[in-house]
C-alpha cells in the first residue's frame, strides 16, 4: 500500500437543490477526493481553513486518517462557494464563490509530503498544481482535475500542468472547451498527445471514458435512483481511484480499469446525500455490491460471428 | 431465419449540416429501419410515397431482397422533411415536415404480411401503428419506436401501443417526458410496468440502456470518427436489431442483448454519410469488427474484492 496526497480546496458550500437546502456545509475538491481516497488508502490533505471552519470537521478528516498537517488554518474565512441544480440535477448553477483565505494561499509540502507517490492535484489554480508539481520528487503517479474556469481564464498554465502529468481528468464539457472540437474521441486522442499517458472525461450519468496504453475503455455510471446532491461527484470519483491505485501501488492497464470502476461507484454513493455524509456511512461490501453490479451491466454474452455477416450475397452491396 | 415486417415513413430528406446540404435523399423511418433489417434477414416494408418518389429508390430496395408490395404509389408527393443540425450533431431542428400523401396513409396488410413474426413499428402515428397491429395474426416480437411529437399531441394512442408491444425504443428525451421523470432507470421501469418486457431508451453518443427479464444492461455506442449526418441512426439501430432478432429466431435474454449490439454498430455506420450511403457499402467483416471492438471497449478485468473494501476499521465509519 503507497500513500495519497490529495491538494485542492476545501470549503464551506450552500447548496440548494430541488430537495432541500443546505448551509455551509463542508465541501471543495481535497475534501471530496482526500475522503474518498482514505478508504482504500493512507493520505494527507493539502489545502486552507478560515478561522470560521468547524473544528469538528477536522475531526472528521481525523477519524478517516487523513492526515490534515497540509491543512493551513489562516486568518479570515473560509473558501466559500454557493450553488444551485435545478431539476434535472446535470448542471451546478454558481450562485456566488467567496475565494477568501484562498485568494492567496501557496501550498508548501513538508519533506514527506514531497515524496508521497500518489498525488491528485484537485481543481485549484494551475498555477498552484503547477507549485505542488515543483515541490513533488518523482511521485510515480500525478493526476490532475480542473475545470471550465481554468480553461477560460488560464489556459497556458492549465497546458503546462497538463504536460506534466500522468493522468487527466476532465468532464465532457470542458474536454470539448480546452480542445475546440465536439468529438470526445479525438479529444480524449489530442489531449494524451500532450503528455498524460491515460485520460479519463467524466460523462455524469452516462459514464465515463478511459483513454490509456491499453486502448479505449467505456465505464457506465451506476445508477443512482436517491440522486441528492451532486456536487464533489467527480472530485470523489478522482479521489477514490488515486486512493485505488495507491492501494495495489499499480499502475498497469488493469488496474487503471479496477481503479475507475471504483471511482464510478464511489461517486454514486456522494450524490446519494449532502456532503460527506453518504461516503461516511458506507457499510462492508457496499461499494463491492455496486462494482459487481456494474460488471453484470456491460457483461456481454459471446457473439455469434456468423450472424454479424450480411445474409445478402456481396455482389448485391 | 425468421422474416420481418417493418412499417413507418419512406421520405425525401432535405438535410443540412456543417459539413454539407443534401436535397431529397431517400430517408423516413421505414426506409432506414427496413434496410438495416436487410442486412440480417427477409424483410417486407409498408409504406406511401407519391408520384415523385425516384424509381431508382424502389430498385435500391429490391436489390436488398426487401419486398415492396406494401410501399403504396399515390396520387401526390412524398413526405418531405428538412432539417438541419448544428456544430455538435446532436439535435435536429426541424425546418419543414410536409406530410403529403403521408397525410391520408392507412396501411392495409396482404395475408401473407399479416402472419409475419418480427414487426418493427417505426416512428408514425401511433394511431396507424394501432391499426398495423389489429391486423397482424399472433406476431412473435412487436418493436415500437415513437418520437416527442407523439407524446405531445396523442399519449393515450400512443399509450396503448406500448401497452401491446413487446419491445419499447425511445431516446432518452422521449423516455423522460414520457415518464415525466428525469431519472432514466426509473423511465425505463415503469414504462416496463405498462407492458413491454424490454425497454431500451437510446441515448445517442451515450449508447443505450436495455431493461430486459434479465435486468438492466448498458450499451456504449461505437466512437464515430466522421459524423456526417446522424438521420436515421435510432431507426437504423432499431431495423437492424429486429432483423437480428428474426435471424436468429430467439427472443432469449442475451440474443437480445447481441441484437442491440448488431443494432448500435450498424447505427455507427449509418451516421457515416447521407441516407442510406454507407450502409449500402458494408463490406465483409465491418459489422463484425465493431461488434469486436466494443466488447473490447467494456472488457473488465477480474475484480480485487479485497481492494473494494474499506481499510479502516468499520467502528471509525
Amino acid at each position: 500500500m503507497a500513500k495519497a496526497l490529495i491538494v485542492g480546496s476545501v470549503a464551506l458550500d450552500t447548496i440548494e437543490t430541488p430537495h432541500g437546502t443546505a448551509e455551509r456545509i463542508l465541501g471543495g475538491s481535497a475534501s471530496f477526493g482526500s475522503y474518498a481516497a482514505s478508504y482504500f488508502t493512507d493520505v494527507s490533505i493539502v489545502g486552507v481553513v478560515g478561522e470560521d471552519f468547524p473544528p469538528e470537521a477536522i475531526d472528521q478528516f481525523k477519524a478517516r486518517g487523513i492526515g490534515v498537517e497540509g491543512l493551513e488554518v489562516r486568518e479570515g474565512k473560509t473558501f466559500h462557494w454557493s450553488g444551485r441544480y435545478e431539476y434535472d440535477m446535470n448542471e451546478a448553477h454558481t450562485k456566488a464563490t467567496e475565494l477568501n483565505v484562498f485568494a492567496d494561499f501557496r501550498p508548501k509540502l513538508t519533506a514527506e509530503q514531497r515524496k508521497t507517490p500518489y498525488v491528485f492535484l484537485a481543481n485549484i489554480h494551475p498555477q498552484l498544481q503547477l507549485d505542488v508539481l515543483e515541490q513533488m520528487e518523482a511521485p510515480k503517479l500525478v493526476a490532475v482535475d480542473t475545470m471550465n474556469f481554468w480553461i477560460e481564464g488560464f489556459k497556458k498554465e492549465l497546458t503546462g500542468v497538463i504536460e506534466r502529468c500522468d493522468f487527466l481528468l476532465m468532464n465532457d464539457g470542458e474536454a470539448r472547451q480546452f480542445c475546440e472540437k465536439p468529438n470526445l474521441i479525438e479529444c480524449g486522442r489530442e489531449l494524451r498527445r500532450l503528455g498524460p499517458s491515460t485520460v479519463a472525461i467524466k460523462k455524469g450519468e452516462h459514464g465515463a471514458l478511459l483513454f490509456h496504453n491499453g486502448g479505449i475503455s467505456f465505464f457506465p455510471s451506476y445508477p443512482v435512483m436517491e440522486l441528492k446532491d451532486p456536487t464533489g461527484a467527480g472530485d470523489t470519483f478522482a479521489g477514490a481511484l488515486i486512493g485505488y491505485l495507491a492501494r495495489k501501488d499499480d499502475t498497469g492497464a488493469d488496474n487503471l480499469v479496477r481503479a475507475v470502476q471504483a471511482g464510478t461507484c464511489m461517486a454514486s454513493f456522494v450524490v446519494e446525500d449532502f456532503s460527506l455524509t453518504r461516503v461516511a456511512n458506507l457499510g462492508p461490501g457496499e461499494l463491492r455490491e455496486r462494482v459487481a453490479m456494474l460488471r453484470e451491466m456491460v457483461r456481454l454474452p459471446e457473439p455469434d460471428e456468423a450472424a454479424l455477416e450480411s445474409r445478402l450475397a456481396s455482389g448485391v452491396l
